[in-house]
């Protein structure tokens, strides 16, 4: 006993200076290392071997590798080969419309010739449970952590995905005919303070109200949506200055632009976030501006639909809180914001005639920091910096079109594919590991999708009405 | 005895009436059955569940899957899930750029400021045998069957090729000033006639002369490449109607355009390859179309350098020999077709304000039948039918973003990734198989490429003269 003791002591005495030596490791649950990190933090710091330290929902420590030596954690990633970046934002998408994606591609007035009749007769609460899943998978796929979605039957899908572990903006549809999930005109308006009560304080799930458009919602009813989301404070998503006969009918009905007639109703505000604004002028611009609104930019959709471009780069050199979207998977196709990513830097060169404007690093930015301004994020999102939330992403720089790794923002912006993206991690959560999603059944959803795809085929074969 | 010899005799018996019954196996090397094929034959057929029986270099039969009992191989796959699709033809390219991809991105000026430098001071044998075979291998890994390449060192180059598998066009490069392979102005000449004379009869190669451009190689010398292109058969290949400079000096100097210079010193022929042809007029369009030319369309290439969109819808429709191109790494950073699908597409609907033009389909037509056409071998590339070459690919068409499959060319031009490749076909030779390369040490490439980066970095580090 008295030989124990003494051992005891000495080990006690011992503890105190190894400690002193080696100081305690701090816990933290999730350490990513040796990765090439791209930081996007205010010096826009990159760090070529580089440790991203995660406890809980939230980022504690950036730092060279070595910093890892500091922690200790239950899991950690060797990210060596490999970027590390902050989780994208899309900041414009309707996921459930994969159900759809292909299906009357390079044809005239596609939205009231094809799109709005296949919803109306073939839409429902299955559709958007399967269809929004698939879109999930390829977002997370992606890189994308955070989506902001406009569509039916949004409760239905928050619960999908809060169940898949993505953090979205989830805007319930407001429009002036029956939809796909009311049977009444602007039957949406009651849906979306429904939902709103229902996901109120969610830490991944943001409900929001989406009236459809300035052509598809009455004056009236813009204003009972503007008053809804000043009560509840409830995000506002929007198509704005998008179609031509938009343009044409506001000048001739309102006098205004878009972006104007938005003001008038009370909606020009930081709760809205503004898709596309293909159509705005420079005191558009300027308005927008000054009520500190957010605008998603889809570069995809708006070119394959012959639209044009939009003046994004001027609003982002102006300082507007401006993200990237990819639109729905019947206008641009794909759900991830890698593929985005060389449209943006290009066509704005094209359309610019300088293939000086529009670095890539200015791209990354837009599809990160850019979408966290775009829906006011930006303390929580859209930078790898302690104390922000721990959406992070892991892609591998060693495919065949990612070498040589000369600048990191080119190689993003000119060869990554999405399916480049190895690891998703959301609010803390490995979503995805080197490509395997762990929070859906991938191989239930495909077969579910080719269910679908049967039946749509069937219904389209016999004619919809 | 005699019990064995009736038995054998019985035996004898019978074979004939199950070969009646059932015709005796035609041989073959490899069958690819169960596929979705896209024949890209005359009728554009598509077979849902189909098959392509190969022997030795050539297809042998096309059809519904059942074909394949009729004949036996060595080798069969199961491409369930999979498209099938001729192989792609790049019409535009400098693989072996790819050891500077990513340099001096989005800066003014690029060719005289940073790739004629770059090119003089560190291109070497070395780097094209590496930097040309990452190409390879990025190309394999996308699709891409044939190359139309224009660059240094080609002999060197066509060892490596050919080692790997792959089908090539490739030109030696003639130009006004000392290159990396030639140290007098217009050393390439002789390089070409040594090169054409050692390849030719080669199955996968054909060795080809590359004037880099009317800007940098005078009248006298293209004159000397027309005379040899005649005597040899030898493709010439040629950047056109490209750059404003261009333009400027052929109408200060010559009073013509880049096409009617050509035609002026005997180019414009049937041997010709036209890259680029963005600024080429009406009565151009309509020469290139009389002297059967092959044009080379290199969408992303030039947007990201904002020279403009080429004509290339015009031309494709007017029956010119239109193929698609990536331009070189520096240019495009990317080697796959894939990667320009979107782009021509959208890109052409942007410039035409109409989304109806550039469906999907022709897109396709572009990658497959034009580039065959533009480099006059539509006899055997191209296409999915008896009698052609074996160049085959398999595309995963369940990648999340491939769902649902209403429209094959849809799927493949709007959502498609080059990584949704699996397995690559050249000349009946399965050269990648579940995306594993089967004829080139993809980690030794990649030790090099490696190691080319930090010798690069270094050097630009150091300044270049």
């Amino acid at each position: 006993m008295r030989f124990l003791s003494s051992v005891f002591s000495a080990a006690v005495l011992v503890l105190p200076l190894a400690a002193l030596a080696q100081p305690a490791l701090q816990r933290a649950d999730l350490i990513i290392t040796h990765a090439h990190v791209v930081t996007m933090n205010a010096r826009r710091e990159i760090i070529e071997d580089g440790a991203v330290i995660i406890r809980g929902s939230r980022i504690i420590a950036v730092g060279p590798a070595a910093l890892a030596a500091q922690f200790t954690a239950l899991k950690t990633i060797d990210a060596r080969g490999n970027l590390v970046l902050p989780g994208m934002i899309n900041t414009h998408t309707h996921a459930a419309m994969t159900v759809f994606r292909g299906l009357g591609d390079d044809v005239p007035d596609r939205l009231r010739r094809f799109i709005f009749p296949l919803e109306k007769n073939l839409m429902n609460r299955e559709f958007v449970h399967w269809g929004g899943l698939h879109g999930v998978v390829e977002m997370i796929e992606g890189g994308v952590t955070t989506m902001v979605n406009s569509y039916y039957f949004e409760e239905e899908f928050a619960a999908v995905v809060k169940k898949a572990g993505m953090r979205a903006v989830l805007g319930q549809t407001v429009i002036n005919f029956p939809a796909p999930d009311a049977p009444e005109p602007y039957g949406g308006l009651a849906l979306a303070k429904k939902f709103a009560t229902a996901w109120r304080g969610d830490p991944l799930i943001t409900p929001a109200i989406s009236p459809h458009a300035p052509y598809t919602v009455d004056v009236e009813h813009l204003r009972l949506v503007a008053t809804l989301s000043a009560e509840l404070d409830l995000p506002v998503l929007i198509h704005l200055a998008e179609m031509t006969e938009e343009m044409t009918l506001l000048r001739k009905e309102h006098a205004m632009t878009p972006v104007e007639f938005l003001d008038s109703v009370g909606l020009l505000n930081r709760r809205l976030v503004a898709a596309h604004c293909i159509f705005v002028t420079d005191s558009d611009i300027a308005l927008l501006k000054a009520r500190d609104a957010g605008v998603a930019h889809n570069m995809v959709a708006n070119i394959k639909s012959a639209k044009g471009v939009a003046p994004a780069l001027k609003m982002f050199d102006e300082g507007l809180r401006v993200g990237l979207g990819t639109d729905g998977p019947m206008s641009g196709n794909t759900l991830d914001l890698i593929g985005q990513f060389g449209y943006v830097a290009k066509v704005h060169k094209l359309d610019r005639k300088d293939r000086n404007v529009m670095p890539a690093i200015k791209v990354v930015e837009m599809a990160t920091l850019g979408g966290a301004r775009a829906i006011h994020r930006e303390a929580d999102l859209g930078s790898l910096e302690p104390g922000k939330l721990a959406d992070v992403i892991i892609i591998d720089h060693e495919s065949t079109a990612m070498m040589p790794l000369f600048d990191v923002y080119s190689a993003l912006v000119y060869a990554a594919s999405p399916r480049d993206v190895r690891t998703t991690i959301i609010h803390g959560q490995v979503v995805m590991e080197n490509r395997q999603l762990l929070t859906v059944d991938t191989a239930e959803v495909r077969a579910k999708m080719r269910d679908i795809t049967r039946r749509i085929n069937a219904a389209v074969a016999a004619g919809l009405k």
